[in-house]
């Protein structure tokens, strides 16, 4: 930790400054430049981060010199996790692709959907059965029905299944029927469902919050690492921006800023980033090219009647022919889907 | 809503358009343009909202008419609501001015600032005992024994109090003891949370996410009021921006825009949207100045030892002399800090 | 400047890094950590600014301590600078109020508009003769003849004129004409530009960029001021934002950051920064509540019939009421709307 | 167009919209639904463009139907352009791979560089002689002597040259001796210096504003285009963005966005875009993947010793690695780096 202290800072000031370092048992080396003056804090920064030394009088500025985050460094970890679910492996140079309707609709949808997206190659299926909708009035999920359904579907086709939870009272209830668990955008930061999470046994999907920096997306792993669940797969899936043209903004070099900070598997989600059916192809290859560990996609039979958010779904024609071409450049950057764990049909 | 096709809309686009609108019991207005064909569609919107109309082929852009959420609308509700914390009004020319430290500490401490807040002419007084903070590695507050100890402080002070619930299951504790629900601005979308926000019978103190619209916000609002309560103040506490001179970006104009949009009073919070003590008191000002409600301001007696937040914290000096600068400007443009129920020292 | 080193940054880099900054004339103040190793360089930092340091092996991040403006910089210069635009004074207590339609237009209008200002209390009028349209098939403004109009309007009424340029070419024939010249926010980072107004002897009224922080602002200045004129007034007219309910983000914050970083006067346009006449009245009153040296709006007479931007003007009218409450407020600010030279009517 | 009116328009508030729309000789068609009136408009929406009609009475909000622009549209030309410069193909299946180091700098390391690009792959060379700097203190480029030394070694290697002009007084000049004139983000919407180079027989190479929306990008490209000059190429180089971690924000989805709506071939800059080597060649790629017509990088051979931008330029070598990885990647999606029209070592 770097204090730069402000330029007319007086001598008491520095004094003091250095005084409560050493009240926190560590040490400082003073240095005296032309214009400013300089304390740096030689210990353990962490114990530091909790000190609002900004606050002291006659600090400027405090410059971190460590990130905030440990378990889910790479300083920690140096070689990428590879996150199994349920026999699907995600990172490490195995990809993992999801696919399937936003919401968990009815039986039939979901067994035609989950069928087309199996034969194109999809090793995770997808379904909201709770869904965080910014309307009170639009439709909610199925709930534990849809979770049963999505089980159902999961096991005809030896297809893993993921899904999101949106409060902490029900992360048990998803996680008996589910493989994997998904934090949505909206919940990035969300405290108490993150701890949950952390203490379940299922691999977790953390979706970056919409106005969170790689840092933040860091730190929400963070949490949950730091209750004993090593399984966290980030996603990458659009940020706020000032272009109205598409949903989100896609922030592809979140994908390569991941891989230098941290040993945690980063998928894509263009459907999110994009909003757009016609831009999600050129997106996902855009995601696998710069070194994604995989893509999720909104895929649904029949946009116009989608439950939720179809109008940015692809058609399950659109989406095989999506997967020819991942499948492509995947062989071209050496690396590979990875197979389901046994498929039944 | 108006629905504009593609310019290669076909005209079986056209006529399975119009079909797809009958089916829905609604009318449309066909109107072929120069370039574009344009179809209204005529009956409740709230209908079609639900509906992936964007999904349908032939269809470029879905345009609607009228705002997603209609208890929060000034339509619904032309007269400025004026909300009532414990005899405290915010609302319709009464101000409400909201002091306290970050997070709920010891206890000394507690009464010595809630005093001087006090004297200085705050109406309502805050601290957090949940606190949500970005690392699981920072002091996360004194759970129930910092709610009882700010029961304690509002009681001796005549103070209604307001502090932070982060987690749907813990509503009805934080309820017991607080007179106002604060939800903060990385749960504006905690859709769990704000329907146990909303079934409550406290006032609610909803806080602008960090990359929120006003629309976002008054859908968040519209949670609240559908579950029946209708005591809700919104708080604008700076959105992301792009300058990291300040830790966010003050939208002052989301003032006079949730104004026109919205019958629920909006207070700005300075500290927050700035996260520096030297600029609080002019953005405070210009809050007032564009309209607002009430002004939320972080104080703490000693910042260099707070257990968060401490950097951005007013020493109840520098918050004595705005609060006197707010009484002259609130007197000017005609307003009222709103008086204490009955004041006890 | 401070050099923060990799953390597995070899003894050979670091040795490599000391050489290169005594290289430079400089010493050098090395401080190794428990994880990580620093390097404060003392000496002229300007010199520093020049120099890739973070091209350098091993080096992670560079630190600077001093801000990259001089001239504009309140270090330099610590009481508020007061510009004098042909007798009408900006900054140190003395507020500008500009307002005029966007575009020159013809004749009688323009006496008319400046009559309406002049008599509501604007001490500087506006108008574009050259005008900066996002469309080629767009007016663009009338040119020479415009500026002879505004000089026109300007003598008759005694209010000094300022107006846009948008081209080096053009800086001499504007300054025959105007009292004050504009750089708009487009061309906030003309450099060709900024150097020729540099070369002027008129003030310069410098818009913020619409992707520009303030320290970006600050140089800009600083650009006009390294080429000897140092009337230069700086102004908020929004950045660019994700919610495209008002057409820019006014980021009132920028007037005590500038404030607190510079002595130049900085003003505010609401009329750019909201885009809606509705909001203007609320945002102008914000921006003098925060500090401001000035208001800038967009009057017009009949603003459906307005070649540029007329859906954001007031009506003269609307304009009288707010410079009215202004009036009021600058009274309780204790600041003075600066008087005209002479008043001819 | 479609004019939306306000909920509460009376009826001589649509009299009035309707008698404005025929005094401009276009026809309209109202349409009054449950809650709003709507006027949709018939005819050359150019002309309506340039009208303010959100300023008439009544009207909410105006819905554009087309885009503003037309030169650029793809439907005015639904072929992908191909751009010629100096023999190198960019746009078509043709990759233009443009190379060098920020600034020109001198003669020897001029050489050096271009024969490693050159080498490596890279089919143009880049070199800045007229640097727009944010500090006025900064280096600001070797000026006429830079073009020439750019020249000599365009002719020595046979690689056309692309060089940034800055001032419109400059554009003849530059294209005395360059193959392509950039115009950067900082000048996307500097409207003098649009027109010149559009009067210009050379192509353009137009760099997106850091605050430019795609419709902002063709809108300025339409200015060039609406000049005579059908040669513009345009270049995603990073827009403002929240999370300091990378220099810009890296927009990948404004490529295929650019070539859904134009026929003009766009690059991808991921020097400026990220700011970090480390990140460059993971976002070059995803470029590629996205649909890019070319890439544009930084490359020096020392870079600590760069007088611009060294921190962000990759090393030849570095260079050479991506060049090969690009190559096959370009193999894979079916495209072809332009070859040099005469290699000439």
């Amino acid at each position: 930790m770097i204090l730069i202290l402000k330029s007319n800072a007086t001598d008491e000031q520095i004094e003091h400054v250095l005084e409560r370092v050493e009240a926190m048992g560590l040490q400082h080396h003073l240095s005296r430049g032309t214009y400013r003056t300089i304390v740096g804090i030689i210990g353990d920064e962490e114990q530091l981060r909790e000190e609002p030394l900004r606050a002291i009088p006659g600090v400027a500025k405090v410059v971190p010199v460590l990130p905030p985050y440990k378990l889910a460094s790479r300083d920690a970890h140096p070689e990428p996790s590879v996150v199994d679910v349920s026999g699907v492996k995600i990172g490490g140079g195995y990809l993992g692709m999801i696919a399937g309707p936003c919401s968990v609709e009815d039986r039939d949808r979901m067994f035609r959907i989950a069928e087309a997206v199996c034969e194109s190659g999809a090793n995770l299926f997808r379904g909201g059965a709770y869904k965080p909708r910014t309307s009170p009035y639009s439709f909610q999920g199925l709930g534990e029905e849809g979770l049963k359904l999505l089980r159902e579907v999961g096991d005809k086709f030896g297809l893993p299944i993921v899904t999101e939870v949106t409060d902490p009272r029900l992360v048990e209830t998803v996680a008996q029927h589910a493989d994997m668990l998904q934090v949505g955008a909206r919940n990035m930061q969300n405290f108490a469902l993150l701890t949950e999470v952390g203490r379940s046994d299922r691999p977790v999907l953390l979706k970056r919050g919409m106005s969170a920096t790689v840092n933040d997306l860091l730190m929400c792993a963070e949490y949950i690492l730091s209750q004993g669940n090593s399984q966290v797969v980030l996603c990458e899936r659009g940020i706020k921006g000032f272009d109205s043209a598409t949903r989100n903004l896609f922030d592809v070099a979140a994908v390569p800023l991941v891989h230098s900070l941290s040993h945690l598997p980063i998928i894509v989600d263009p459907s999110h980033a994009t909003g757009r059916p016609d831009l999600i192809p050129s997106c996902a290859l855009a995601g696998l090219a710069a070194g994604a560990d995989g893509v999720h996609v909104e895929v649904h039979d029949c946009p116009e009647v989608a439950k939720s958010d179809g109008q940015q779904a692809l058609l399950p024609s659109q989406y095989d022919e999506l997967m020819s071409q991942m499948r492509q450049l995947a062989q071209a950057l050496g690396k590979e889907i990875s197979p389901l764990p046994e498929k039944q049909f």
